[in-house]
């Protein structure tokens, strides 16, 4: 077995299910964070905490490192252009740069002949009120700003001041307000090779902007809209190259579109630790270190997640729950914040639906 | 949830499965080893290093935790029964002598009314020779000695001298040698309020004493056998109280025989961590920090486990091979050592013997 020392830019529950996956494979883990109480510091081999802008420091894990990789996007785009001059960095920082603008991901996208929904750039108050056909609509900073924030829903024109106040000035985008049926996303990962393996499309239950829970697979998915969304991942995927996992959030409505794109596991693929032959975070690691992909596939038909929001709740009831698996990610309570999550495997759907009912403490 | 930090003694391939299962239930761990290059520090929340019997790092230890469990037998009993004044120490430290004598352990099993290989203690070389009729039979020292060491197959008379002579003057103890059809295990996890969970009976290969493959659940294995492995187990468990997991080793001959009894997680249960609801790792840690035990119902109905021994072999093969799941320990090659194993899963046993077959390499 080579002798692989992994980089990783983050230190919460992506950056430590990551390094517990890499150890599996007997690849070393070198976790970079600016927080010096990051969660994931005790699941890795060497922990290292500074600014991201911090050159000295950022150098110093380099060269400890044979790959580098990323848990989350706000990272700057010369950080990772600097390291990428040295190591290896996947996804790719070129990548990581038009994905972190939402303007520019919407035009990489519809240029690919995908859909998504109706949008345009905003750079003061008066171009929104000339976008009036866009209303209702949600208006975001073009970058920065995930689960909910930097976000704002304009119901209608008399809200434009107020929605405009909260982005500061940003440079934003409006995104027209679409009707739809559900959300869904579809994580896959390329390797190196160029090789690809999907994950089955999953239905995700969001609130406040924050993802509650995720179905997998998503229900009543014909085989024609499974290929729609495959179609659409391997275009993204060909045309940046991509190497790792990548996940796309969709919306279902009489078509299907694009609503975001995240080169990174993502929490709508908690449940592919227990539900799936390979999980998302052995996939990535696999791919970025020129590994064979493992398979995607299924182990119960189906599963749910359950993210812990906020408060950890009752535990206990959750420990007693047949054929439940609690993660914590060992985090202090705080509105909002991801505390851990659950995932539930049934063989059927009735059970699996009763399972969810027993722990809508847990749901908004 | 509340603030457990578990003391873990060992730190080795258990030691680190035992600190992931912990994370998840947002236990921190600390690990102490004598080993400074233990694989298991770069898992847990702190990793002290010091020698079994120094009494003041095992106290600095011991203060930083609320629990101790320990993943291997051989630790100084004066050691687990200090601890024991301060912290609760599972399993207990008299459990842990017994067990890892085994003359003890023997009259201990049999007294219960469980049937075991017949046996003898042995002092000198004179009193191997007494004991003819137990021969062909193996020479054991009555403690230490785990993966063949210690043991000596004697095969006639003529090889007396040669054995006693291998175990150095130690207590030994002669087991009449058995004709046995095959090795099984059983593990199981007793709470702290008495409940009880049994995983299947597992069927086991060993080669030089060294475990090879665990086919889990063990085929053809009737009801009545498997209930009388459980009521083997329950009476164990229940005669010594034990909190946390226990592992039967098992003869299948014309009666079921017990032969040796591991007062924990086993090599013969990794299998559990892909095939069981719960592994046996997160079930030791719910059992011994009070919580409530999980299920250890198997999620495919045939899991393969192939251990990993001296060499790395062709990891890019297992890495390839559909639905193997690879665990590696992070350690350096080295003959006889345990560098890994891969689990294999599925739903037809002819499947899973192919899989198997395919990965042959890694079999005797």
């Amino acid at each position: 077995m080579s002798d692989i020392t992994l980089g990783i830019i983050g230190g919460g529950q992506l950056g430590s299910m990551l390094a517990i996956s890499a150890k599996k494979l007997n690849i070393k883990t070198i976790i970079y964070s600016d927080d010096p109480d990051a969660p994931a510091q005790n699941f890795c081999n060497k922990f290292i905490s500074g600014d991201y802008n911090n050159k000295e420091k950022i150098i110093e894990f380099v060269n400890l490192v044979n790959y580098v990789t990323y848990e989350f996007e706000n990272i700057p785009f010369e950080t990772l252009n600097e390291i990428n001059k040295l190591k290896p960095v996947l996804p790719k920082p070129s990548v990581n740069r038009l994905i972190q603008h939402r303007l520019a991901e919407k035009d990489f996208v519809n240029n690919l002949n995908i859909r998504t929904t109706r949008y345009a750039s905003v750079e003061n108050k008066s171009e929104i009120e000339a976008l009036e056909d866009l209303l209702p609509g949600i208006l975001k900073t073009t970058t920065l700003g995930y689960d909910g924030k930097g976000q704002f829903l304009i119901k209608s024109e008399t809200q434009i001041h107020e929605a405009w106040e909260k982005m500061a000035g940003a440079d934003s985008i409006l995104e027209g307000f679409i009707n739809f049926k559900r959300e869904l996303s579809l994580i896959a990962v390329r390797g190196i090779d160029g090789s690809l393996e999907y994950y089955p499309l999953v239905e995700n239950s969001h609130h406040e902007g924050i993802l509650r829970l995720t179905i997998a697979p998503a229900q009543n998915i014909s085989a024609s809209l499974q290929k729609k969304a495959e179609e659409y991942m391997s275009s993204i995927l060909k045309e940046i190259k991509h190497v790792g996992v990548l996940t796309i959030e969709l919306f279902e409505s009489d078509d299907l579109l694009v609503n975001e794109i995240a080169p990174r596991v993502h929490n709508s693929g908690h449940w592919t630790i227990e539900g799936a032959q390979t999980s998302q975070f052995e996939n990535h690691i696999r791919a970025i270190t020129e590994s064979p992909l493992g398979q995607t596939t299924i182990t119960s038909k189906f599963s749910a997640m359950i993210n812990i929001i906020g408060v950890h709740g009752p535990i206990q009831k959750v420990l007693k729950t047949k054929n439940a698996h609690l993660h914590l990610y060992n985090k202090e309570e705080r509105t909002g914040r991801k505390l851990g999550h659950i995932t539930l495997a049934s063989n059927s759907i009735d059970e699996l639906n009763k399972m969810i009912e027993s722990l809508k403490e847990y749901l908004p």
